[in-house]
């Protein structure tokens, strides 16, 4: 492709709406270009990276049975009710009215549709597993569609659904798709761990998510490096370190439990400040967090002062949806803000309360008295209150220690790059979906489903694969392998890199020629900023040597390269 | 692939709700299944030929140097209001309010997207020309949504628009897209001719339709065989016999002209009848055929008798909307209903006519005198009644004469596979898409548009493509090459089956293969509904001469053909 007759130019400045790297260099380079909030355009050269990233997609899940499908987007509202989702997705559904006034849902996902649809061939266990995929448009009102590619109102995603006698079948395929997504990532160039999806109060664990590592990713992984164990911050465990903080084995613990004694004391609120008046370790300080619970009531959550509470642990643990306490709730029933307790509450507070592990252990705590300037010293628990409840309920950071294999363990950014289920009978039930199995009775079919964002997926690629200057495309994804430029005006120059260009092509070598009448710097920066793997440069003085600059964009140097060897070169390089 | 594994196989009935051949041949044999009038799913071998016929459009795309690209389906309101379109297509355009209460459209065609997205990267004539397509999905609120896959709510499409500095270079680029329409049809198995799109009183003659030849098309072609030339129906011009019938060259018409006399007579309505009571040929019957105009007043139409009008020529001619006058508003003017006729017309009726070019030449017409049970003889025009216009608006038919060849035409059944426009710079204008010229002026672009059904042309090919027993698939777009069979429960066979199936896969070749334990019916009944061009069958007879027997779908015979030469002969097939 000349770059001259290409449709969709470099700008000079990036969109000053962009809201992220991947809508900034996408736009800049010309790969693409928004249409409204969340809607794309893909011009040429973002089309072909989205061809490459769907081929990738599309190989692998043949590999793994999945036989290509294409469903529509328009769903008759009828299926939506069928499952219930046509009220609880009610705020993403893009809704119409057609002729006859009869209603359609604009499809954000495909379970409606594809159940009912596998469930006319599917009569007897013979006919699974079975598993069906499509590469296709989605449609979800996002309320607030943001960073470029990564959460858009119209979509492309991939989305299979595979269909199982029994649970123990959709497991062992869960594990082959997981594998399976595993390569797209990575043959994508990207690395991507895969995490159990966190989720709130009524989750059910039956998901996985693919964390792909980006510098600027929205989410937070808890990632072991040693033994490779990755975790949703959110819901991750881990080990804290001791109280001294210096990992002396829970030594800094050997202590004599002390009788418990009121302190008259002025202090500030925070953990901080409490430790400094009382001249002990953030760690000894004994911590309550108060939630209000989503159906009434209040839980205090009892941690060690150096550690915080992770809402989502918590919420799975209660299986209940919960917000911090409001100072009002707190003064309302006789809690005294950064005074409270569990330590002598009076019961008629009605106030339960659910210890962190971490407090285990730990003796002669400092905490509050539930009384304006009054403190408790040398509190145990056992001794001074009784916890009913001890749970996992820590926020792990940096500084604890996996789980597994006690190695430190590290805090990494990254996006979401794909999401797998397991649906059980979910959507069997609801469409009556069941087979005849082997003894003869009519059972649900099991599902799963699984989840790549084809157009998100090239945005990832933006958000990992970049530096200042630009985009740096994998090989596997570039949108063209070599970008060849030619520098000047001198007729030698012009004519080689005229008869390279059309030699690379002949050779089935992808090039974009920049064949436009540019300086060295517009040709070169637009170079970068497009980011394709292997730059060529012909110019007068490379000519004097017969050959040419080859300059690979992950590399800051450059190497001269004879003419004569360059396609052998370039073939290796594709590899 | 193994049948046994396919999902989607056949039905033993066809559904009852097809309303078309192709829908009831691509359900039956397991390629879509409808979801909703007009939406369909693409199973895997439906979807497996929708990615060969949009690759053999891609490829014929580039090869005019389109550019691929990828425009949303979500287009905010206030684009298609620019255009008027929001108003003037209200009808078939789906619409949602979103969050925030905007309004978008589902686009049903892409004029409103590519021109803004175009107008932001062309400034000088240096950036034309320029032409970008893509090959997406499409939504129109189609009241009747019929006939299968032909006519679809939610369809595939290929679209492109070029972009150019003047009318001569668009001019030029239609005609390059027309040659790549015409192979993009031809490597897809089919007959296509290029003619000019009908249309009513306000057609603009700049466009131009691709119709395809099926057996049960709903239009129809009138056509020349030997110089090609191709026409609507409705617009079609032609050579009409003579008076006589019997082609004399006009010498039928050599007669005297004779006075006219006032006739009363007992006779039926038609003509037919009418020429039986006086004893002349249907051509001899003068017939005047009054419509009502759209904003006021009647013209009648005047023809020979075995000749009709049509009524889009005479809209196109009129450049008004008309519609067949009723006896009511006949009456009210005075105008004897089957004695209607332009001889002693009393001006005060306020009837205007204009004559077809048929009668010019004929002598003696009988006509009616407006009185019941009153007719005229010897009539001539310019002696006994005068027409200020003549003109074309005759509806050609079987025995016309080709206008270019002077050949006699027939009529074929075809049905619309695309279609392209010379848009001019009528969106340009909507949106300001300037450009610079040469002399440094700045002018509206010039557009041109281009479009192919995707899915409808899967549709197509099934309407041409099969007989009575299924579909008979051209190998460009075939799902797959062979169809493999093996008969019986025999081990050998069996086990000859599968090694055939993996050498075949192994030299890639696409094989279906039955695996199933069936019937040799059932086996070979499913072969000829799916319609892959070749079926190859193992049985025990065929091993025992060691080989197989070959078939291919558009030959009644089969022949038996040695295993050792199969691979060869199958790759010669192939091309």
């Amino acid at each position: 492709m000349r770059y001259s007759k290409l449709f969709g130019r470099t700008r000079h400045n990036p969109p000053c709406d962009a809201d992220s790297v991947n809508a900034k260099l996408l736009t800049q380079a010309g790969f693409v270009e928004k249409l409204a909030a969340g809607i794309y355009n893909f011009l040429p050269l973002g089309q072909r990276v989205l061809t490459k990233v769907c081929n990738i997609i599309r190989e692998e899940m043949n590999a793994v049975e999945g036989q290509e499908i294409l469903m529509p987007s328009l769903h008759p509202v009828d299926i939506w009710e069928t499952t219930g989702r046509r009220k609880t997705m009610d705020e993403i559904l893009y809704k119409t009215r057609a002729s006859g006034d009869k209603e359609f849902v604009f499809g954000p996902s495909h379970e409606e549709v594809v159940t009912p649809l596998v469930a006319k061939y599917i009569q007897s266990y013979k006919d699974l597993p079975l598993s069906v995929y499509q590469i296709q448009t989605k449609f979800r009102d996002e309320p607030r569609a943001k960073s470029g590619l990564l959460r858009g109102r119209e979509f492309g995603m991939k989305d299979m659904y595979s269909f199982h006698t029994d649970e123990a079948d959709l497991d062992k395929y869960y594990e082959v798709v997981k594998d399976a997504y595993l390569k797209v990532f990575e043959r994508c160039g990207l690395t991507a761990y895969v995490i159990e999806a966190s989720g709130g109060a009524f989750s059910d664990k039956f998901s996985h998510e693919f964390s792909v590592e980006t510098p600027a990713g929205e989410d937070t992984i808890i990632l072991c490096e040693k033994c490779g164990t990755a975790q949703n911050l959110e819901i991750a465990e881990g080990c804290s370190a001791c109280v001294c903080g210096k990992d002396c084995g829970n030594k800094c613990c050997d202590e004599k439990e002390l009788p418990m004694e009121e302190v008259k004391i002025e202090r500030g609120f925070s953990v901080a400040e409490n430790a400094k008046a009382h001249n002990v370790p953030d760690a000894k300080i004994l911590k309550t967090v108060v939630y209000e619970v989503e159906d009434g009531g209040l839980i205090g959550i009892v941690i060690r002062g150096d550690l915080n509470v992770s809402d989502v642990k918590l919420e799975r643990y209660l299986k209940r949806r919960l917000r911090p306490a409001t100072p009002e709730a707190l003064k309302k029933v006789g809690l005294v803000q950064g005074y409270i307790s569990p330590v002598n509450i009076p019961e008629e507070i009605g106030i339960s309360f659910v210890a962190d592990n971490s407090i285990k252990g730990v003796k002669n705590f400092v905490t509050g008295a539930n009384k304006f300037g009054l403190d408790y010293k040398n509190v145990n628990v056992g001794t001074d209150f009784i916890v009913k409840e001890f749970a996992d309920l820590v926020e792990v950071k940096t500084g604890f220690k996996c789980p597994k294999c006690h190695t430190a363990l590290s805090e990494i950014k990254a996006v979401e790059g794909g999401n797998i289920f397991k649906l059980g009978t979910k959507f069997a039930n609801a469409f009556g979906m069941n087979f005849a199995d082997n003894d003869g009775k009519l059972k649900p079919v099991v599902m799963g489903c699984y989840g790549i964002g084809t157009t998100r997926l090239v945005g990832t690629i933006v958000e990992a694969k970049h530096d200042e200057k630009g985009i740096i495309w994998p090989k596997s994804v570039a949108p063209y392998l070599v970008h060849l430029i030619s520098l000047g005006n001198d007729k030698d120059v012009l004519n080689d890199a005229e008869d390279l260009y059309k030699k690379l092509n002949k050779e089935g070598i992808e090039v974009l020629f920049d064949d436009r009448e540019a300086t060295a710097g517009v040709k070169l920066n637009d170079a970068d900023l497009i980011g394709i793997p292997l730059r060529i440069v012909i110019s007068k003085r490379t000519l004097e040597s017969k050959s040419v600059e080859w300059k690979e964009r992950t590399n800051a140097e450059s190497e001269i390269v004879p003419l004569a060897s360059l396609v052998k070169k370039i073939k290796e390089f594709q590899k």
